[in-house]
């Protein structure tokens, strides 16, 4: 508890400094002032996060989390839960659609097992850091213990950690686990106070009727933890999975290191919400990549007071749409850095 | 007159036996099927394009024609005419916001003099194919003569048709011209029906008297050409720009050769309609990047049956938003080649 509260005690604002120095830049690089729209705003941030006044993003990695569920139980999901680990091997072997993205985005992709349901066979890149086979059903008691919430947030503190050794400008947060948007769409309603029924979505891509069977799962799950949970903490225990806690603790993690964090889609955002309710400034270090296709998504972004960058439809989840944020974010900071002045290139300004 | 009607006639429709390649290998990669969105969508629209099944989109280009306007001289920019040469000498040292983005995306710029008021000095990598120094004011008389719009439209062509000897692709269009967005205005009214007012925007940054200005003049463009325009040609010739002309016939030179356009902004997209116009064909071969903080860009795509893939407000041009789309379209086809079949990677299905 003391290296979490250590942690949070550690998050920076903004550094309004470099966020200075970089706005008087953007209104001498050859374009007329703000023409960039988005791109000067996302530059000026990373500023602010980074502290560096014309910040390179050089170093980049997304972190995939990987948890089982034992609300899968319920039937809540159209994929049985063996392909959490089935998936989980496919990221080893590259084969999975973020490490394409990442790839592309000359990215490297960090999997850790934070608690999948079976043992996984050992690779030199498997990073074992599991809290548990799979949480407990959230509709039969809390997901997990005090003690394995505070470990899964450890758990994403450390692997923050342990990356920034390797160098870490920015990092991208993604997650596998069968059946993670139904305790991603309990913890969306209670921090957000909007109903279940517009928090809940057609996940992996369950038909109506199962819908509302998740609809129902969700409420009674949230009727029978509600009145316990005063704080993140609690949130995280009751209704969350191991990896939504690791993604809450890597944010944690990476606002203290002033590294900025882009978030994927509804499961990412999950353990967003977890991260600001145990600390309100890591919304300072959030790039929202995406509006996801899962309803409330975009609930879960405005009460972060996030924009995101795209609106592609997507619902996959693994860091995806994260992936494709960092090459945007990365644009921006080169277009700050490279592009030459008004008086370098000799171009006249405004008449 | 013979060649622009042979490249129009060279233009094939989509390729459904392709399409329908891609279509089938998306449902068996490893992810619910659909929940990559957008970019499943778009690598299947690729595969029609290019009629190749797994696209493979290596050899990238950003094209930026650069044309002066005698229209600038009515006050209706910001800036000085002697900006549009200025930035092409910008364009050539790599200092524009075009450069970092083409160098972030791995693309080569090529730049094209297609009519800037000035003699420009020698550089290795200008092309210099100027059809006139500068076009005629709009609200003097035509913009230019049908021999040059004829020329303007046979440099993109023949353009496109190098940097294919070179290995192309993609392209993505681009475009610098002091005063260009009152022709592309001119031209997204007369063609969309859209009300001068509700085209006209602030380009590089007027104010609100200098908006209005520029509106009368473009009605008073539109009151002196209006009768007389029957087709895309008499289009340009009136109330076009040498770049316009030489981006719409890149479009068709593309199309001809079954290569994917990327359009950036307001003036990319002027081109487009005047490519539209000659060929409703050429649209199944464009990709709209981002829609403009420039006021009717989203009528214009609209009219294009175009949905942009981003809404940054970005408003600077020389392909701009179209360098950044690349990268994204570069990454859907990754997906559709890369990524590992449910059965090559021994995931489960849907239950």
């Amino acid at each position: 508890m003391d290296k979490i509260t250590d942690t949070i005690n550690k998050i920076p604002g903004p550094s309004h400094n470099a966020m200075d120095q970089a706005r008087s830049r953007q209104a001498e690089l050859t374009k007329p002032l703000g023409s960039l729209g988005r791109l000067e705003e996302l530059s000026i941030q990373i500023a602010g996060m980074t502290g560096v006044s014309r910040p390179k993003l050089l170093k980049k990695a997304v972190c995939v989390f990987a948890g089982d569920h034992g609300v899968a139980k319920e039937g809540v999901s159209a994929y049985p839960q063996e392909v959490t680990g089935q998936m989980v091997y496919n990221f080893l072997h590259g084969g999975a659609a973020i490490n394409v993205l990442s790839r592309h985005a000359q990215m490297r992709v960090v999997v850790v097992d934070a608690g999948v349901a079976v043992d996984l066979k050992e690779h030199p890149e498997l990073i074992v850091q599991k809290i548990g086979y799979g949480t407990e059903s959230i509709i039969r008691g809390s997901a997990m213990t005090k003690e394995q919430a505070l470990k899964s947030l450890l758990l994403g503190i450390s692997t923050i950690e342990q990356e920034k050794k390797k160098g870490l400008d920015i990092v991208a947060l993604g997650e596998m686990g069968i059946g993670n948007t139904t305790p991603s769409a309990a913890i969306g309603s209670f921090v957000t106070g909007i109903p279940v029924e517009k928090m809940t979505g057609k996940g992996t891509g369950i038909d109506d009727e199962k819908r509302l069977q998740k609809i129902n799962i969700i409420k009674k799950a949230l009727t029978l933890h509600q009145p316990n949970i005063s704080d993140g903490f609690d949130l995280l225990e009751r209704l969350g999975g191991f990896e939504i806690g690791a993604i809450a603790g890597a944010i944690l993690g990476a606002a203290s290191l002033k590294i900025p964090v882009v978030i994927d889609g509804f499961i990412s955002t999950a353990g967003a919400l977890i991260a600001y309710s145990l600390c309100p400034l890591v919304s300072g270090y959030l790039i929202a990549s995406h509006v996801s296709a899962e309803t409330g998504h975009g609930a879960m972004l405005e009460y972060l007071h996030l924009t995101p960058l795209f609106d592609f439809n997507m619902r996959l989840g693994e860091g995806t749409g994260a992936a494709l944020a960092v090459g945007v974010a990365e644009a921006a900071c080169k277009l700050l850095d490279e592009m030459s002045t008004f008086e370098e290139a000799g171009v006249a300004g405004k008449e």
